[in-house]
């Protein structure tokens, strides 16, 4: 079964362009792979009524489904449903049942409809209404020629709840041949991407089947895997014995799976743990304490963070000690260790994580580098310290420092069951 | 004077597609239209040499400059040189020159050459090698047709050091004839991008010149405003009256300018007017003091924070009254003006800044529902709270309390001058 081709269109300025619409694309383009379509296209252009038509008309041709993010708002800048028009070569006629959808929003928040909103429910002539559970613009679907075009609203949320509703239930019926496909996303933290690639040239390849693709961001590998077959349980298999493949050679290193960040695995872990956790950060800032509260619920075992960023703050909040602080320094594996220790015991946690390291641009010696970064976990009356040389500008060595101190203590609470 | 037309086009796979090809995407964009281009299509593909290659041809045909950003690393998943000899119609022969450059990266760092990387010194017979000071990819320009093509690595760093240095120049003297633009970016925070939209129809328009373009993130809108004219003067004059207009009309909702965060317009203050500050965080757990910390130099003011994520902590820390949290609830203007009275004096700091609120998705009320958020100040012994609702999710809820609550700083800061 060949998969079906799919190219998605938006239009922006150069503002927006490359923001919103590609968080968009990026989206699409995994939903679309795992229901078996071959993205092939993505594509963005300027608010001008001409070329985008004109784009949409050449994307129908060369595909089977053209996707159209954005542009659906009340604005006269908001040209999707002109363009499709045109390129369609049907006249806009007003949707009564759209023009009820948008009303009925504005009355449940007891808000008057502006006129300027009545434009929205303007469908090109003959397509089919795709209802928009959550905002005000509405989306549609329309057949040009052999191909598929689809408008979706830009605002992300609005875009993610009409693909899983409304078109997703519209191409399984229109596109009833697809490949079965079978995915899976492993995430791997604290080996180089290039080291990954190489562990896995005997395991998976871009060619292969599953196909891979990897992807790096702070100190995760990303590791994707995309099986097709005739059936999904072919897929499965196929997938299967890689994802096997994959978890033996790296052990302990794959630490999530489908796009989790380490402080979801460590939030999750403490949560069902009923570990307490206190936190000491020096060069991430606060940085790991935002990422864990991040997760909803995470303040059942999150008591407190202190981000002693001053010598004299880790020595009065932390009861680090001055003679450490004097003959090791601050970034040193002796205060990493007494920092987490204070941190538990001042705050009465089961586990403590401490950060201490040099961010950079300044503050770099030759003992002492920019990116030198020490991570301590205290847990059971237990200290364990890790040394890490993280490349990268000030942000990325906070940003990659925040990660692996997380790992740090996933490893250390992984532990705790065995 | 016509601006010349620009086109980018990038390849990558669905897990790449969306991501760094289009940071890069939009990073050349706005660089562009400052250089008087016009960029009238962004274009990403996937990793397929024959689709790659006619796009290219297609580009050229449309454009007066083709950018390719990435794919010029060592693998044979590297397309671009490939891609683009193709769209050329030449081979590609190894440049002595760019082979020199590559080896003298690695003798720079003391590692050996793998032999793989010989392959990035292969370019399209006729281009002009675009050194690449930053990494190992070489980059190149060359004529097709009417056409400029120029390839750059798909690093982000590298992409802008080489954009700005090599490609730059030269396209400065391929594109002598360019209309002249002056470009400012204001940004704006605490309104409602529709109220900013509204407020500006009088002063600048999308259709304009300068034209106005209009991007939200967190809490901050950002304004554009691109004018042209014959000369670098006349573009300047369009833009100026504009920008005093738009800055009288808001006041001090501006708050920076050129992609500032509060948080670096903040840290700017508080080491000019060598303030110390000491941070108190609930809801935002941490995230004042990460975004303050991306400010390199920032630990000569910031002395420390405290995540005081459970009322135990509140009281022990900072000595928020049990009474206080009994009566009102750690959600309260008093609690907050507490948070920050108690963070100054335990940290002995100038300043404080506190945050407490509901960040979702569970915790809300009738009385305090999720997004109820109140900031204080304290600084000079006075304290102000403020009040907000903050519609969103759990990490928009976040991100936005901690953009508001530095522009609360902000603006008690700036007082301190008058």
């Amino acid at each position: 079964v060949r998969a079906p081709l799919a190219e998605i269109v938006a239009s922006g300025d150069e503002l927006t362009l490359g923001r919103i619409a590609n968080t968009n694309a990026a989206w699409l383009s995994r939903r679309l792979a795992d229901l078996g379509f071959q993205v092939s296209r993505h594509t963005t252009l300027p608010d001008v009524l001409r070329e985008y038509a004109s784009e949409i008309r050449a994307a129908a041709r060369r595909a089977d489904l053209v996707i159209l993010s954005g542009g659906l708002g009340p604005t006269v800048d908001d040209l999707t449903r002109e363009a499709a028009a045109r390129a369609l070569g049907v006249p806009l006629v007003r949707d009564r049942r759209a023009l009820a959808q948008i009303r009925r929003f504005f009355a449940r928040r007891a808000r008057t409809m502006p006129p300027t909103n009545e434009r929205q429910a303007d469908l090109p002539r003959g397509a089919a209404l795709l209802p928009n559970p959550v905002g005000t613009a509405p989306g549609f679907a329309a057949r040009a020629g052999r191909s598929l075009v689809a408008a979706l609203p830009g605002v992300p949320g609005e875009l993610f709840a009409m693909f899983d509703g409304p078109l997703r239930r519209l191409l399984e019926k229109r596109f009833p041949r697809r490949p079965a496909v079978a995915t899976r996303e492993l995430e791997l933290i604290g080996l180089p991407e290039s080291e990954v690639g190489r562990r896995l040239e005997g395991i998976a390849s871009p060619q292969g089947n599953p196909r891979l693709s990897l992807m790096v961001r702070d100190a995760v590998v990303c590791v994707r895997l995309v099986a097709r077959g005739r059936t999904k349980a072919e897929a499965r298999r196929a997938l299967g014995a890689v994802v096997k493949g994959v978890r033996a050679e790296f052990g302990d290193r794959v630490f999530g799976e489908g796009g989790q960040d380490p402080a979801d695995v460590v939030a999750a872990l403490l949560m069902r743990s009923k570990v307490t956790l206190a936190l000491a950060e020096s060069c991430t800032g606060g940085l790991v304490g935002h990422l864990l509260t991040n997760v909803a619920g995470v303040s059942r075992v999150l008591l407190e963070g202190l981000v002693t960023y001053s010598n004299a703050s880790k020595a009065r909040r932390l009861g680090v000690r001055r003679s450490t602080l004097a003959r090791h320094g601050a970034v040193s594996r002796a205060c990493a260790a007494e920092m987490a220790a204070g941190a538990a015991r001042t705050a009465r946690a089961a586990a403590a994580l401490a950060i201490t390291g040099v961010a950079g641009p300044g503050g770099g010696t030759r003992a002492k580098p920019v990116g030198l970064v020490f991570t301590a976990v205290r847990l059971r009356g237990r200290t364990t310290v890790e040394e890490h040389r993280i490349p990268g500008d000030r942000v990325a060595v906070k940003s990659r420092a925040a990660r692996l101190a997380l790992d740090h203590l996933r490893r250390r609470l992984l532990r705790i069951g065995s």
